[in-house]
């Protein structure tokens, strides 16, 4: 049995576990003996799979095979609490207030891990015998882009795809009392250009209009990556694109934000969305080809008459389901190509990619008969459990961040996931006064105490 | 009578005269008495006129008013020697090696003030009588940008118009037998542009899609300044070109380079000259605008999925003769600011200007009668004396840099400048190794001697 989930919690949090920052190993040993702990606690045969940094809590619940198996993912890991100064209190030292629990990694994402498994325990007490198997994975290097989890799927892809669907709360909601229950998460292609024109930076007196400035080459070419209206200007950008659901943009009506209270939070003069799609619609439904850093030349105060030899863009794009980013990837290389002047060199840094992921939830689905019996439950469940502890029915929305974890799940061993959101914009996430709502934490764990039951033993 | 000119220029090289340091402040005090020292040798009456730096040195040697009168213009300050470890000896103990000598400020400006000194003492000493008024101004700001020197135009420039022309060495010639007579120089705008677009930098996963990212903001409106064959594209830019005049093209062809060589040098893969120049008449004869810096978002290795706030490009135009800076920046400022898209906030920093400068010498002038007779007389001593001392007639050549404060003179107190180049490309001006042709330096005194003399006494 266990102990009350906040002050568990408390303890979690308590073990400053930063996976980036080789100082934090001790925080980071902490952390998982202390979930292996709470595992073992739950009934929870736990295997530690080594990695190359930090190992994967790899834990099992099976009974009987025909009983429905569920996976849960979460991480062990945290973000950094630098910079120090700016948390009101020490952020490995969690402080009650206002309902809140403030400390890094309590809504990211330590928190929902102790919903979860205060919720398995309630329901462990109530029905030892609960007719589900279980397979918890628990990483400790999400926050530094899950490197050693391809490894992991490599080894244990066919044990999982046994398993019939995920169960994740690591994606957000609106607020503590609105739910969002995520259907799709976007993909991602990573590139840099880099121009060279002469061997050195030259005088712009001495020889400035017999060269091509990189500079003025890379945003020629960066510009010509845009349409007018906002679009990807890149043949066949667009042509897998998954369409908007009517259901869809109903769904995100509910969402309790207006494109004027959206504007008013960026503080932007004007928003910028393309295809004919709103700003709210435009970040989760729509794909984007964004220039994340550039340079070139003088970076200092005032002017220096210099042409710079180099200049560089950093690319990313953010894709919806169905694009493949490899196809993406070198359809956006090729354009560059063939749009770089022979005046300057072309170099290009193939950077990662991740795939979109989307899953229609059951009841909305076309092909339902194609998702496992227990996944339709889940959500049914969770549509109810959600709605009766929390007051509202949850929103179905895709998100416009990425997971790549949560797209090989499903790629690698077939798995969706169902993706309940537990942090809130106001929790602070991956910046100094992290914070979790109590309300929103109790109200969760009733939720899923009702969405496991029902995944074992409703019809 | 003044020293051997070698040994006196290997003195004044030993103060280290840097304007920009304070450190240096010794150096400067030192060069500037050495330099009063000399003209007072020569007869001049020194006037040291304060500035809020480094004084600036005014000297006369004024006889009868109907004599010609020349201004001689020059600068006593040095650029920084930093870094030092990659100097082959001290840079301020000038050394001779190879017919040259070695030192801080021996070719930019210390050796050609020299030139100029010794070739007035040699003709002094044959004429202590010569009919020649003579203003001479040695500057100890010029590699920090001249800051007073319009001040002391608003004190001096009544005074100075009354001299018929300047005399300069401050500009180029390709190598030590072949010298240029600096005939233009170009004009210069500065400003930045900065665009803003959300408060602080967002996350390119959440918000990707609505916002107008600044860097693809600031890039299209970059990109719209050139027209696809190179042009400025801001209505007007042009309007007021001087064009090209036949025997400047002539000219030019007599230049020892070639356009493949010139490629070679850069080592840029192609030109990308515009309105029908070549490569070597364009960094002459057009206008330029050039991003001299950019910057906005993630500047680190790698990728950071990140949607800026803020972006820059630092802007800078050269101009030619005609085109005047003030009514350019406008241009220019009001284009961006048309098309800038309403989804970002944009500043725009004015930086300095400066007017190009454009003298026709007097023999290939439409309206020679509006030029004095010395400076018809100059030119002429000038083109005989340096083929006669050089072997080689100069070559007649707009510049592609910016001296301000020679159309300063022009426009202020009327003088038109005969700029005879005596640095070449390998005396590393402002880099380690400087150095000075002692053989250049032993022709150009010949060849000032005779102009000096032609001016004063020819017909």
């Amino acid at each position: 049995m266990m102990q009350k989930p906040l002050e568990v919690l408390k303890e979690y949090i308590r073990f400053p576990s930063v996976s980036t920052d080789p100082a934090y190993t001790e925080g980071m040993i902490g952390a998982r003996k202390f979930v292996t702990g709470l595992l073992k606690q739950l009934g929870f045969t736990v295997e530690v799979v080594e990695t190359d940094l930090h190992p994967i809590l790899l834990a099992d619940r099976i009974g009987d095979l025909a009983w429905p198996h569920v996976v849960i993912y979460g991480h062990y890991d945290v973000q950094p609490a630098d910079p120090f100064a700016l948390w009101t209190d020490d952020p490995f030292n969690p402080i009650e207030r206002d309902n809140r629990l403030y400390g890094r990694g309590a809504a990211d994402n330590k928190g929902p891990t102790i919903v979860h498994m205060a919720a398995l325990s309630r329901v462990f007490e109530a029905n030892p015998n609960l007719p589900l198997n279980i397979t918890y994975i628990i990483e400790g290097e999400e926050e530094i882009g899950s490197p050693s989890m391809p490894k992991f799927f490599d080894q244990y892809a066919e044990r999982l795809s046994k398993a019939d669907f995920m169960l994740v709360s690591d994606t957000g909601s609106p607020n503590s009392e609105q739910i969002v229950i995520t259907t799709a998460l976007r993909g991602l292609v990573d590139l840099e250009i880099k121009l060279r024109g002469s061997k050195s930076d030259l005088h712009s007196g001495i020889h400035g209009g017999a060269v091509y400035n990189p500079n003025q080459a890379l945003m020629e070419i960066c510009a010509s990556l845009h349409k007018p209206d906002g679009s990807v200007n890149i043949p066949g950008f667009y042509d897998d694109v998954v369409p908007v659901l009517e259901w869809e943009r109903e769904e995100l009506k509910r969402y309790p934000e207006t494109v004027e209270s959206y504007r008013a939070l960026l503080d932007v003069p004007a928003f910028y969305p393309a295809n004919g799609l709103n700003p709210l619609e435009a970040v989760r439904f729509g794909p984007t080809l964004e220039f994340n850093g550039i340079g070139g030349g003088y970076q200092g105060e005032g002017s220096k008459t210099v042409i710079p030899s180099k200049a560089f863009a950093k690319i990313t794009c953010r894709l919806v389901a169905n694009q493949d980013p490899i196809k993406i990837q070198a359809q956006i290389i090729d354009t560059i190509k063939e749009r770089c002047p022979d005046g300057v060199r072309l170099t290009v840094r193939e950077g990662g990619i991740a795939e979109a992921y989307l899953v229609v939830p059951p009841d909305r689905s076309n092909t339902p008969d194609d998702q496992p019996a227990s996944l339709a439950r889940a959500f049914k469940a969770a549509d109810s459990a959600i709605a009766s502890n929390f007051g509202k029915a949850p929103i179905y929305l895709r998100e416009g961040g990425s997971i790549p974890v949560i797209s090989d799940f499903k790629k690698r061993a077939g798995l969706d996931a169902l993706m309940i959101g537990l942090f809130t914009p106001i929790d602070n996430l991956h910046a100094p006064d992290e914070s979790f709502s109590l309300p929103l934490m109790e109200n969760a764990i009733s939720a899923f105490e009702a969405i496991i039951q029902e995944i074992a033993t409703g019809k």
